[in-house]
């Protein structure tokens, strides 16, 4: 599994493996919902029964990192627990009991000449999965694909390759149990970078899509080189604006959470924006919670005469996703003003307006061109379980096909059925 | 502007118009359904009003092509009449009329924490058109582009650069006059193949998706060198499969409508499939009624047995899209047989099923894994307008966001919009 491979040996071995994939897309397009989710269901049990194997595994990969001096934060990324296998096990079996997409009528109607019009959802292909040394990816990743009906090759970080193929043998058993092709879920068994490579290229023909789960130099190398579709986001730098219309109560908690609940995940937010119309009731109050939850405030220079314990900020600030205790505030002329610096410094992730002028709110939903907006709730909504998708396999700043949460439902296409009674063109 | 430029100039022009169409893309997104309306109407009205000037610059093209031998049919492509011009008026004013997408929900549904999240249609950005010899694609695409709030880049074939430009210039006054920014349609102003490589290239991040319209080597190039995502189809290789519960009286004059409406449009049935159990009654008058039709027929053995008239096929008819009055005829074991052949041979356009038996109907559309399946009706029906789209800039044979017709709805994106009374996440 870990020997050293030539790149022949790899352009080889990914070739097979796309093969493979296509080749398990028409048998995976066709199987009923009950035989997905029953596949799913044994792929659950089969990593719970395979625990020790797991751990095993797992051992090797720490034992690894550790003589490799990966970071501790990576090291922990890489940890399997008895508690995370099972929640790795509840999450596949989550997936499972989600509503299969796949045959729904999205849109139907009637011609004047009779025919009658369905457009119905369909797989969407073969989903290349590229990711960090997070085991765990490899159980969510390969669900969510397969519930949708598509053949999936998951490449994972060479730190956790052994555990990935543990994990992963126990979904090619849980797949087999149910009367499914096993190459449905195929995970790359080489460490060699060049698999990458392959996979960027589209595997001939053979990858419809690319998904990198990791942090922004994946992201954006896979962004830059994939000749394929990539659903993506490269950065969250996500926005809250304070309007003059804010009730100061419900903002105090709702910028600490949307800052300081996690904040190195994307929909943390990276910048505040305060209407100089309540620069003296709010401003003060909302970064004295940030302050105290242990926030660094950078300030532009009028936040920082109102509130000089605040760091400056520099330009840079505005551009900078800082994925840590850390936010940049800014005064604003009212919802224009808010309005005109996302549309200038957002990566069009997230936004959030807190606001009871419901035409503030109105203004800001049409102008601001981000795929989420939210309104008095908080940027950490951003994420697909938490827009009920049951799972998401990342957040797309694209606007083709998948924008937003890709849940099972983005994993999906569509196809025309037409039913006539004999209709010929005139 | 048919001055000869430097390839230098023609990068440098390209770039320009990147930057002008990405600006005019905020304006136009948020231009109101109601303006974009009257910029359409305006711009019929200023093409009907320009007609001695497009006769006049389509009379020059004409004279060159003339010189540069151009073929009757392209030269009948490239010629432009009061008649035509008033069609093109009248389609961009049909263009007008249609529902406008931007702004539409198309989901919302709300959460347990009380969070209401809306999925809302979004223009999708700029749009380029890569196009042959075929003025009147400048106002159809424009005029669709437009509608969904997108800025287009409009690049025809250079025999026709003079006709095109005294068309764009009706349809930038029709912008102008509605107050919407006249760089939301631009002509790419040279004839120099080198703009289609920059267009390819993707204009710096200013392009977000192309749409060759044209024939196969066109289509090819595009798809194989473009680094942003193509809405396109290579061919349309379809096919027509009469199953045993077929109605002959239905079959005969469906599959003559199927195949020799007009042989030379991507929905011409090019195969015809027969299910051998019903050889005997169903072949001979359906070929009969093709040949009386001015078809030529190429049959496999067994039909050539059954219908001696017939010229033999060889295995490099299953895939040649002939466009032309030319059939190839196999006999199929059945609704499975048909399957395996269109699996094998189709080029995921559309099909068409001739049957009463509802089962292999499902059967069919289930298995059949092509943008548009029929049932009971004819190929040719797969077409923007027939669907009820009022216009199409194409036809999708990818899976990716956009496949069958792509009409203005295609041509839209989308966001969440979330509306939330302060919830904070856990």
């Amino acid at each position: 599994m870990l020997n050293r491979h030539d790149a022949n040996d790899t352009i080889a071995i990914m070739a097979e493996i796309g093969r493979k994939a296509r080749a398990a897309a028409r048998p995976l397009a066709l199987a009923p919902a009950e035989q997905k989710r029953k596949a799913l269901i044994a792929m659950a049990d089969a990593i719970l029964r395979d625990e020790p194997k797991i751990l095993e595994a797992n051992a090797i990969d720490m034992k690894n990192g550790e003589e490799a001096k990966l970071s501790p934060a990576m090291m922990d990324r890489l940890k399997l627990t008895p508690a995370r296998i099972k929640a790795l096990a509840e999450g596949v079996r989550a997936i499972a009991e989600l509503r299969d997409p796949v045959g729904d009528v999205i849109a139907e109607w009637d011609r004047p000449n009779g025919l009658h019009i369905e457009r119905v959802r369909t797989p969407l292909g073969v989903i290349g999965v590229i990711y960090e040394s997070r085991p765990n990816v490899t159980a969510d990743a390969g669900a969510l694909c397969l519930k949708a009906g598509n053949p999936v090759v998951l490449r994972g970080g060479s730190d956790s390759l052994n555990s990935s193929a543990a994990i992963h043998a126990a979904l090619a058993r849980g797949l087999t149990e149910a009367g499914l092709p096993a190459d449905a879920v195929q995970l790359v068994p080489v460490a060699d970078r060049a698999a990458v490579g392959e996979m960027l290229k589209g595997l001939s023909g053979n990858l419809d899509v690319i998904v990198p789960r990791g942090g922004k130099s994946l992201v954006a190398r896979v962004q830059s080189e994939a000749r394929v579709p990539v659903f993506a986001h490269l950065e969250g730098l996500c926005h809250v604006y304070i309007d003059r219309s804010a009730k100061l109560d419900m903002a105090i908690p709702l910028v600490v959470n949307a800052k300081m609940r996690r904040t190195g995940i994307c929909g943390a937010a990276e910048t505040l924006l305060v209407d100089r119309a309540v620069a003296d009731t709010h401003l003060t109050p909302v970064l004295d919670a940030l302050a105290e939850a242990g926030c660094e405030i950078r300030a532009d220079a009028e936040v920082l005469k109102l509130y000089p314990a605040a760091k400056p900020a520099s330009e840079a600030d505005w551009s900078t996703e800082y994925l840590d205790a850390i936010i940049s505030v800014k005064l604003v002329d009212g919802i224009g003003g808010a309005i005109e610096h996302i549309e200038t410094w957002s990566s069009h992730h997230t936004e959030a307006i807190l606001a009871e002028d419901a035409a503030a709110v109105e203004r800001f939903f049409n102008e601001v061109d981000s795929a989420i907006l939210l309104h008095n709730a908080s940027t950490q909504f951003a994420d697909g379980g938490e827009f009920g998708f049951g799972g998401e396999i990342g957040i797309s700043t694209g606007k083709m096909h998948a924008r937003g949460p890709v849940g099972v439902e983005q994993l999906t296409s569509f196809k025309y059925r037409v039913r006539g009674t004999g209709q010929t063109r005139p």
